[in-house]
């Protein structure tokens, strides 16, 4: 887990409000959920891998030691889920929200991975396969945009492409999750891994490298589906999403790619990642899971949604222009201690004409107080002695030039504002 | 705990800017810790009541089952000190941070109290005690009266004048900690409650009933304080910051309250509750801990701060103006399924041009389309049939004047945004 120190929250915040913007301008409002969730709600939905990496809560006061019945939130879907069931009328029957907010696994982390991270996903709840799919792909595609980063690749699938292969190659139902959890391993562990993973699930050797040298053939994976029902219906949700999203799409590409799984075992129907240049993994997914919510509503109630890797993207965008150590635009220094009341009214007055003005709270010499500033990248300093008290003045110091002069008082407030707004 | 719904979170919003806005202009930087903390790092800092409340998080793996290694924070006072042990070179020999995040307690809540809240926290690190002390208190009534909350009332006391009373009723030190407990109970429990617990901590009936007989009057205080180093010098950091704070203040006032005693164990020197009318508790408070940090650092690092009570202060504000449900300022709507790409694509030149556009993604009629955008108050909608195709025109209703009138396609960019923006 991270502390974020004030020039790393500029960066941050810089990424967030990009995206919030794009996410606004489709029409997503914000949601926020607790962190803590009880157990009961999140366990069971993430699979086999998911479940262990819950924090737990454990239960409050000596009646049952040990036990846990919150838990916090894994990710942000199955809180929307949640909601959703929880308050049908504040949801209506169309929901598009956007939630950017931690999520804490008790992974061991990799490098460049943490146990808190936030997640940035947005959801439309309410309408069934079709536009509500393609929109989710490209407000994603846009926000990556907006940051900067073009020349991704959306790599897109359905979950039912993936049920026509199991079909087309005879494999028993009830190896499914255990086939796609391993071919959600091909970017991390190679065809090799893959294959002796699925053998290792119980896929006959033969099987299991006749499904990994047909993947990579689009042709051949399209004739395969055909024979299957449920390979056919994927494939058209696969074109039509390609159809409506394609054109429209700007600043990359998106294909056909039968090989994606997706490690969590709510989806349903299409399934989505998006790679960038420089980056080894997938920077946002997604995909449509009509079965979840309707687990906490009793009815079923298709949704769709995608997630942008925030914690990806921040270190692949250039870093802020102008992120400083403090805000403050200006230090209101002290000649000594009997200057307090003085350098706090003066601050309050450049204050009151909008300037962001610090008095300097320690009881140092000038010297310290120049320094302070500079290591904070404070760009000016006011300074008032007893000579500038008899004559009604301050000394200005502009720190970036190095130069200083005297003001009177009563200027200061609009020299400064000069100063830090040069007219253009 | 809460879920928050677009229109609440432009009133939260609101207030968290206001309130950011006010500590940036003092040269507040933001900090962010993890929710997360070692347990160790919360436990044996919150006295008596707040250790048992805080949210243990279990050890994973089968290793270790029921024990609890890792903590939900508990304020944001505690992971400060932390940080500030943990990276002395970031953080300088003056620190001035500001933290906005939820932390978390294992209470039983009363109505409007919450097991997740948010604390909105400014500190100054390294200063001992004078103007830092001052600022704090200075910088809380500003954001006070920045979200419109004026005719407050500080309420200034010191640990040491606590310390100087116990002295002058020669009270057993051992009792000082379970007497501040009570006395923290005087708004909660009236005289005659802290009176009881007074007495069942250990006090003598007739000293009991003489400490709460003095504390009202301010005169008799500052009598029996001269008799004790602790009191004298309790006094004189009061009188030092009401000289201070005192002509600096806007809008509202600062007394001297010796019965002000703050619940929590850490406090050291002056501490502060701000109140205003119409709400019975502190909707602010702070001190000075200059033994907290040392317990991280293992050297003294003095530090004040204050709190602003966030989510007592939100209710008080008044609602905000045009707070919506969809950040939509227009919905594309849809003749039928065939006109998905024009939609699309329109709602796409839409956003080009800076305005916020959704596409209707349910494959409803017409009237259904316009209840959606009617119950998210956005106020324009844009449809386009098979005859406004055939004319290059598409149909545009302000649903807050219940107009519509057709607008050339080419047009509708520049016809909505003077819709949205007429000229004042």
């Amino acid at each position: 887990m991270r502390d974020f120190f004030p020039d790393e929250i500029a960066a941050r915040q810089h990424v967030f409000t990009a995206v919030r913007e794009v996410f606004e301008s489709y029409g997503f409002a914000p949601l926020e959920t607790p962190a803590l969730e009880r157990l009961e709600i999140l366990q069971g939905k993430y699979g086999e891998e998911g479940d262990r990496l819950i924090f737990k809560v454990m239960k409050r006061g000596a009646a049952a030691p040990g036990e846990a019945d919150l838990a916090l939130r894994y990710d942000l879907t199955v809180p929307l889920a949640r909601v959703v069931a929880e308050y049908p009328d504040r949801v209506g029957r169309i929901f598009k929200r956007y939630q950017i907010a931690p999520v804490w696994r008790a992974d061991r982390p990799g490098r460049g991975r943490f146990r808190e991270f936030y997640q940035c996903d947005v959801d439309v709840v309410g309408p069934g396969f079709g536009l509500a799919d393609a929109e989710c792909v490209l407000v994603l595609t846009e926000a990556l945009r907006a940051v900067g980063l073009d020349g991704f690749e959306v790599r897109l699938n359905s979950r039912k492409v993936l049920r026509g292969l199991i079909e087309a190659f005879e494999v028993d139902v009830s190896l499914e999750s255990g086939v796609l959890t391993a071919l959600d391993k091909l970017d991390k562990i190679g065809e090799e891994g893959v294959g002796a993973e699925l053998v290792e699930r119980g896929l006959p050797a033969a099987t299991a490298a006749a499904v990994l040298a047909a993947l990579p053939d689009e042709d051949e994976v399209r004739k395969l589906l055909q024979s299957s029902e449920a390979g056919a219906a994927g494939l058209d949700e696969v074109d039509r999403i390609l159809d409506l999203a394609g054109p429209a799409m700007r600043g990359g590409r998106i294909v056909f790619s039968p090989s994606l799984a997706r490690g969590l075992s709510y989806y349903t129907g299409p399934i989505f990642e998006i790679y960038v240049e420089g980056s080894p993994s997938a920077i946002s997914s997604g995909g449509r899971y009509d079965g979840l919510i309707g687990m906490f509503a009793g009815r079923s109630i298709p949704a769709v949604g995608g997630s942008l890797g925030i914690e990806r993207i921040i270190p692949l965008v250039a870093g802020v222009e102008g992120a400083v150590s403090s805000p403050a635009q200006v230090l209101v220094a002290m000649w000594d201690p009997s200057f307090r009341a003085d350098a706090l009214a003066s601050a309050g007055e450049l204050r009151s004409r909008g300037i962001r003005a610090e008095t300097y709270l320690g009881e140092d010499g000038f010297r310290e107080q120049l320094a302070y500033a500079s290591s904070r990248s404070i760009p000016f300093v006011v300074l008032r002695g007893p000579n500038e008290r008899e004559k009604g003045i301050v000394t200005l110091r502009d720190l970036r030039t190095r130069e200083q002069f005297p003001v009177p008082e009563a200027e200061l407030p609009a020299r400064l504002s000069e100063l830090l707004n040069p007219p253009t």
